[in-house]
């Protein structure tokens, strides 16, 4: 197994890059860092391009490896160069990303989580992890969202990349058209002169669910053509509520 | 008013000092940063020790701070420091912590969340403004939670600390017992053998609501003295949902 121990070598220099959308389109791969994803990725034959640990991780985890998979041996500096943070826990794999292309219109099944603008790194995870633990079918995320193989990303998700169908950069108008088209209810989620109290809709099997910019909600054309636009009611005093809370009380009170 | 341009000035020490507990606890103060937050705490009647903007910033909002709160001006560099961000906004103000005791045995009315050492500011902060909006009365943090006033909670807490008491410190087993002395139902969140799903509970009006530690939950001993335990049935793969939408969810479906 070949050992790395300089930040200069070719593949630290991929491996690195890939902190960034640049860097991960250029080579089609992202990376996962820490164990736990790791073995989510192997549990569910995700397809690693190489697996990177220092040498105590190696020890643990390589029986757990399958055999064609590389397994790369680095020193606990460029572990910490690749991590970007002090205290990596040492063990990473290079996968790839998924196929991006998806047509909605072939979508007639199973309810899927619609992200228009989603800014916030940590809100898309956690809104990606819900949607999987509330049995959603996938997340399409417009452009100007946050990019879902993002380092901050990716940690927040827990690994819910490999439950459902991912989709990013999609035109959310197109999206919003074709499920309806497909006898889809696609809901809004905002508060307006038509919005209705979330709690009245009677939940179903399938439909669709969008949520919008932390500052500035959903898109205003887009709000012009949902099935129907649901608030929240507050009982407190609080404005609003953080996005990534909000849908997950959506996703559990619709599904 | 006074005019403050280095970060030598003893005021500034005190201020930068409010980004630790020690500083905080020292001066009985914290910090509220941007104008949202200062235009909170004015609406809302919080004691204030100080106002302190930038140039720009006073120019702007002076007109909106009561005669009697102190104001100070400083220069761009000093409101970097203060903020210990890069982008401050540049207006802040220096408030006095409220008054922490409090005894649950005085406690008839109202619905609590109890948080069992939930150490992410993030998470602490949204879920203190989640209940906020789901109408809760009070929030009590067991020790070893993030600190409520900590720079990071502040800013996720949007002003809900003037909305809702909020304790710190306390003893969550004695407020178990408190409580449900004064007949509330205190459910804890947990999957366990003898669990029930949070959807299968009836709303009530007074109720307490314990969310634990994300990575070891709510410690057992308390746990065995809840009236219930609630889970959220998941439909997906994921293993387990963020502790701030957990609590979301819980708090808006049991309110």
């Amino acid at each position: 197994m070949e050992i790395i121990t300089s930040n200069q070598n070719s593949r630290v220099k991929i491996w690195t890059s890939l902190q960034t959308l640049k860097g991960r389109e250029k080579s089609g791969t992202y990376m996962l860092d820490g164990w736990h994803l790791v073995q989510e990725a192997l549990n569910q034959a995700a397809p690693i391009q190489a697996v990177i640990a220092t040498e105590e991780q190696m020890d643990q985890h390589l029986i757990d490896v399958p055999q064609g998979v590389p397994a790369f041996q680095v020193s606990e500096e460029v572990a910490r160069h690749i991590a970007k943070t002090n205290t990596p826990q040492g063990i990473f794999a290079q996968t790839s990303l998924p196929n991006n292309s998806f047509d909605p219109k072939y979508v007639h099944n199973g309810s899927w989580l619609l992200l228009d603008r989603i800014q916030d790194p940590g809100n898309v995870g956690t809104l990606i992890r819900t949607a999987d633990a509330a049995g959603f079918s996938g997340v399409a995320l417009s452009k100007e969202s946050a990019d879902p193989f993002n380092p901050k990303v990716v940690r927040a998700m827990q690994g819910s990349q490999f439950h459902l169908k991912l989709v990013k950069e999609v035109d959310l108008n197109d999206w919003v058209d074709k499920l309806e088209a497909n006898d889809y209810n696609v809901y809004g989620s905002t508060l307006s002169e038509n919005s209705v109290d979330y709690k009245t809709v009677v939940p179903e099997k399938n439909f669709a669910l969008i949520l919008g910019n932390e500052g500035q909600g959903i898109d205003p054309e887009i709000q012009a053509k949902t099935s129907e636009n649901l608030h929240i009611n507050f009982l407190g005093k609080a404005e609003s509520l953080n996005v990534a809370v909000a849908g997950g009380i959506l996703m559990f009170a619709l599904n």
